[in-house]
């Protein structure tokens, strides 16, 4: 497969352009926490990823956004709530998800970790 | 599950564990290329791996050596012959990335990319 680019980045393969999607340290993290219809506000995902800043939350969540996978509602209440929740591309990541955990899973058992 | 650590890194969950054991930019690409008991000197590799820096190549090589993912042999002949294949754990991974590769073209497929 030749090179591609997408909105600006050159890719080289579609496993480079689907971890550029989801991948990093919160993507997957805060999604596993969407799933199954779950809405949750931003003070319970922040919460919920107890080492997440702030600035790093916001910005993944905005990427999130950007690409279809989540859905981002503000209530004009004082003061504003906004809630998270998957859209249905979202919610086809969840078995990915699941594959690469469960190869975590096997990696850190051959390590006797986390058992 | 509680946070754990794995060579002085602390890690959140078993997706990070596994995405710093064969994620980034080279390391599903390497390993890709020696799938099937396929064996490639390091110049093989390097020239397949069209944008890659030797620095890169070289680092990406050693922790996938050291993780146990890929076996190095180097034959003591002038100039030293250094080949690269995959280990029975190495093989294990080549499922992982085709279902996050078949994801990437799914993702890419939808957006028009790479067709």
């Amino acid at each position: 497969m030749p090179d591609f680019s997408y909105n600006g980045k050159i890719y080289y393969n579609p496993v480079e352009f689907a971890m550029d999607r989801i991948g990093g340290t919160w993507k997957m993290p805060i999604l596993w926490r969407l799933q199954n219809g779950k809405v949750l506000r931003y003070s319970e995902l922040k919460k919920s990823l107890k080492h997440v800043s702030d600035k790093m939350l916001a910005s993944q969540l905005r990427e999130l956004e950007a690409d279809g996978f989540v859905e981002r509602t503000v209530y004009p209440v004082v003061p504003p709530r906004t809630e998270y929740k998957l859209t249905p591309k979202g919610e086809k990541v969840i078995p990915v998800i699941i594959y690469i955990r469960n190869y975590g899973l096997e990696l850190m058992a051959e390590l006797g970790l986390g058992s």
